[in-house]
């Protein structure tokens, strides 16, 4: 599948009620578990979604339009969250990506992105040239791979609860 | 996590909703894309989540309070689906979901569950005994991985368009 700007927004634009349906009014069990040591709980995944929205995406798309490849990105801070998000609840996490996310879309759409723009390129700190293009497709990938998570996360805290069904969900097992 | 019924209901519930919002009205791309031969696209995930509810919970459950582990659950079909799902629209399968799926809900309430039938077994043709407490488990994670593997499929889409970011999500190399 080829990048497309439309088919692009259709993701992006749902990402916040998807996450919503899938989020409210639920048990802390299932909002609050995680993998392990060092990762994400869905309540956790909500907070890097508000980063992205803050520092990541919309900066680094402006850092190609207006400095090219002169100027790197700054670098995203994965754990930001921890501290951003203490004393939220997650229904203050969420509405508050709805509402980012509902103007970084809107900026996004006043740019009129010609095609000449999708190949504009800009510096990445660790992988080098980017772009345009790329880190909008990333920024959908990452978006429905943190939905792919958080329900990943959510089966697990279930794990010991199936028994020797275990077998047949590989996806568990990561 | 240990298994709790109330809680389990509140993955159960909602995910035809979560499954409506994330998928309604996308482009095909989003929707018929999936990881090669043999493996689901999110239109192929409906199908098999109806099959679910019309031939595998209700049906094993059944079997278990009734006859215990004299009698092997009949296997599931997990191919059903392509016959089935057969010129229906993703709209027609998400409805015919919602509605099986309250049905499911509505009929497991009724049966009052007690502890001690949490504890009765019944006999899976590989697996060998499970308990019908394993048995709700594992539904609720099978909706879960099934939500997580709906969104990894469509970010698996954009696998060739974010370029070096690949490096960055191990999800898309599975």
């Amino acid at each position: 599948m080829k990048f497309d700007l439309d088919k692009s927004y259709q993701i992006l634009e749902r990402t916040p009620s998807v996450l919503r349906i899938l989020l409210s009014d639920l048990h802390d069990d299932w909002v609050q578990g995680n993998e392990g040591p060092e990762t994400f709980s869905p309540y956790d995944v909500i907070g890097h979604l508000i980063q992205g929205e803050k520092t990541d995406w919309r900066d680094r798309a402006t850092m190609i339009l207006e400095y090219g490849t002169a100027r790197s990105f700054v670098p995203f801070d994965r754990f930001a969250q921890v501290e951003e998000s203490k004393g939220k609840s997650l229904k203050q996490l969420l509405d508050e990506f709805e509402v980012l996310r509902k103007d970084s879309l809107n900026w996004l759409r006043l740019l009129n992105l010609t095609e000449t723009d999708l190949f504009k390129m800009g510096m990445h700190p660790d992988l080098g040239e980017v772009t345009l293009k790329q880190l909008l497709s990333t920024w959908v990938a990452h978006d429905l791979t943190h939905i792919a998570q958080v329900t990943r996360v959510m089966a697990k805290q279930y794990k010991e609860e199936i028994g020797p069904w275990i077998g047949y969900f590989r996806i568990l097992t990561f």
